[in-house]
């Protein structure tokens, strides 16, 4: 794609990628600009018709808005932040730097500097904060033919018209909504009411976005309103925000799980600097946890001195409580997420990961049983004179270490949520440190029970 | 919740629960008969109105939706069935077992018959499997007050009206799409095609339904229209279809990475012969795999007999390498999902990660050493009178595993995806394992080269 998009001296020939570009799917054509540095895209922006250009800015998918507003002439920006959906505009306004910001917002026009900044007021991935203001209402009195009026004049104007809602014409408190399928299926001269739900799903400003996710996804919503305590629609958030949001969770809680912190940008847009951030804190974090592996092992020296052969199978031993752990650990994340179980579940869930473990532990001990076995009769390796007395160290010790891995990893999650933090902070990682550590105790402590007096 | 659905002998009071849920919302419902035994849903349902029993096993969020169909009488079955989304009736019909299928088919009528077998002749996780075929469809020559007449009269029949794909009147291809909102915006007497978008977004039957939820979500759609070659419209994928399926393959993806087979059901409903095989099979084939660490250690016996002090790194190390692996393999799973690396960046992300494993690695390779020099001088263990040798060893043997691990965890999804596999399967555990075995050769060889001639 990029050779179409330069000419033979290498600068990119804005005119006819902007003639091409008016023509084009919108999402496409954020793809396109997403190849640009950011002058170029708004020199790119600045030649297409002003709905093209909206209708680009507002897709969460194009990287850098911020910076292609700030390239844009200020005059061409404010105009462009007014027509854009408030709540991506909110977005843009938030990561400029700050006289930038003022000066845009001094020059926006009041009502939609005050839109965006009722926005910005609420934190971070909360309802408030990835909701729009451009929503249909209409008071409770009005008839269906009224309504559709009305909608046909604002339709431009607002990103969705699928749900109306309907206010009390008083209190201007929300009384019902609307589809707009049942809208166009009522009668002209029925009243709104008749056809509207009464009691409407609905979310609260400080309502977590997976928490609306959830929502919407359960229900099927095109979208939910966000009502204050007095009863008062906010905003709405649309099911198109909430994809973004869960395709986005979802990308964190995996490179959560992974072991670092999650990247806000696209991999290949990482620098080096971001980079080494993102991964270098968890990874010291788990080296120094894992240190204590190595004071284990320090304590343990006398022993691991008398029976050498005992080290063979340290890192097997270990390994194997930390796959468990993480096999754990991965199922209660997701089951915690889609509130498959609760906080109060957790005895519920010991109480099967206890014989999970347990058989896990049995199939790895006996095939790791069978490997010295074989391996000392077909002379591959000597593992001693005790080497009967080995395999069942090593094999009983697989099950104590598997057990506790599915036990300690399932319990993770319960635990991080429970203090308050995110249970999909329970990365693989983490919990093989955890069992790691454990692990070389009950391997340690198995072999003194079993091979005290012959080999220790 | 379950002490209000139970009478005090323990014994489901199927009258009342019915009269409750007949004024509940569907998603609650759905959760309520979730707790029951498929026999007592049947029950509840069977006193519900046939629109409310339709909408609830409407919801992909009902378990055991086969199972309730089969408790019910044969003749509710078969006009729920016939009165269901079609998508979500052929996922029923296919979860039944043989000779009572064959009898429910045989009593619907023969275009719904018609329709479920087509469902059905799709594989699993395609649009074509996931599509309904109920969807508003026009000729390309009516009007807009013809086209909304129209869509008044199909309106309950129909999963969508929000889309509509209007077909050439002769050959029945897609010209064109009009959403509703700009239909109802139009001029009555206006040709819809005027409305139209001539070239919508549409997919084929076969594309797999994560292309499928890329698409919708790129652009923003309601729906997805899915054509064959000759342009017909076979189905439509809804967006709420979809956002189960991101879902669904969130939970999925963190499983697999999680080192397991994905289960199909939520945590308390696997059983434990169920978990034993999800759980057994991946934790056997990892343990397999790291049995290959006892062999490297026996290859090394001679050398751990002269320096038993190496001995105490080994889990440090082999951690290490795993945790950085597992950070790039969480970053590369997320990065080719969401298409932002493709294959061909392969050696684009290679050359990324060299620098990143070097530097990361020196940084613990930097605290490792100082944890040598601090230990030993403040006496808390003595590592020999080569301790400054054993240090340097550490250190080496880290910056050249955790730059090992970031490089081949980066690999290993693009290798996968490269022979035809989901890029997700390659899990935390498994690029552990994959680490593990070449990180005990960095650590020996790292071992042999700086301390021949004085431990070894």
């Amino acid at each position: 794609m990029t050779e179409i998009l330069e000419t033979t001296d290498g600068v990119v020939d804005t005119l006819a990628l902007a003639s091409r570009l008016s023509d084009g799917h919108v999402a496409d054509n954020v793809e396109i600009l997403n190849q640009l540095d950011s002058d170029d895209a708004a020199a790119v922006l600045l030649l297409l018709p002003v709905e093209m250009s909206v209708q680009i800015l507002d897709k969460p998918e194009l990287h850098r808005g911020s910076e292609i507003i700030a390239a844009l002439p200020r005059r061409t920006a404010i105009i462009l932040l007014t027509e854009m959906s408030a709540d991506v505009a909110a977005d843009i306004v938030q990561r400029l730097d700050a006289p930038l910001r003022d000066e845009l917002m001094d020059g926006l026009d009041r009502t939609t500097r005050a839109t965006i900044e009722n926005l910005l007021a609420y934190p971070e991935n909360t309802a408030g904060a990835i909701m729009t203001t451009e929503f249909v209402s209409v008071p409770a009195n009005w008839t269906v033919e009224r309504t559709l009026q009305h909608i046909r004049q604002v339709e431009r104007t607002r990103e969705t018209v699928y749900a109306i809602y309907v206010l009390d014409p008083a209190t201007r408190r929300l009384a019902g909504a609307v589809s707009l399928r049942r809208l166009i299926a009522g009668e002209p001269s029925d009243n709104i009411m008749s056809l509207a739900v009464a009691t409407p799903v609905t979310t609260t400003p400080l309502a977590d976005q997976e928490d609306v996710a959830r929502l919407i996804s359960k229900h099927d919503l095109l979208a939910v309103p966000v009502v204050d305590k007095a009863g008062h629609v906010l905003g709405i958030v649309t099911v198109d925000d909430i994809i973004d949001t869960i395709i986005e969770e979802n990308t964190e809680d995996v490179q959560k799980f992974g072991g670092m912190e999650a990247t806000d940008e696209p991999y290949l847009q990482v620098g080096l600097p971001g980079m080494i951030r993102k991964r270098g804190g968890w990874l010291c974090v788990l080296f120094l946890g894992e240190m204590l592996t190595a004071s284990a092992m320090q304590h343990f020296e006398g022993e691991l001195e008398k029976a050498l052969v005992l080290t063979l199978f340290i890192p097997l031993i270990m390994s194997s409580g930390g796959n468990s752990g993480s096999q754990a650990t991965s199922l209660l994340i997701r089951a915690l997420a889609l509130r498959e179980v609760k906080l109060g579940d957790w005895w519920r869930v010991a109480l099967r990961e206890l014989p999970t473990g347990l058989i896990l532990g049995a199939m790895l001990g006996a095939i790791g049983l069978v490997r010295v076995m074989v391996w000392q009769k077909l002379g591959i390796f000597d593992y001693g004179e005790h080497w009967v007395l080995v395999g069942f160290t090593v094999a009983a010790a697989l099950i104590g270490v598997v057990t506790f891995g599915s036990v300690a990893g399932s319990m993770l999650p319960f635990l991080l949520q429970r203090v308050g933090f995110d249970p999909a902070s329970a990365s693989a990682p983490f919990v093989a440190t955890l069992v790691d550590v454990t692990g070389l105790m009950i391997y340690f402590s198995v072999a003194l029970l079993i091979l005290r007096g012959t080999l220790l």
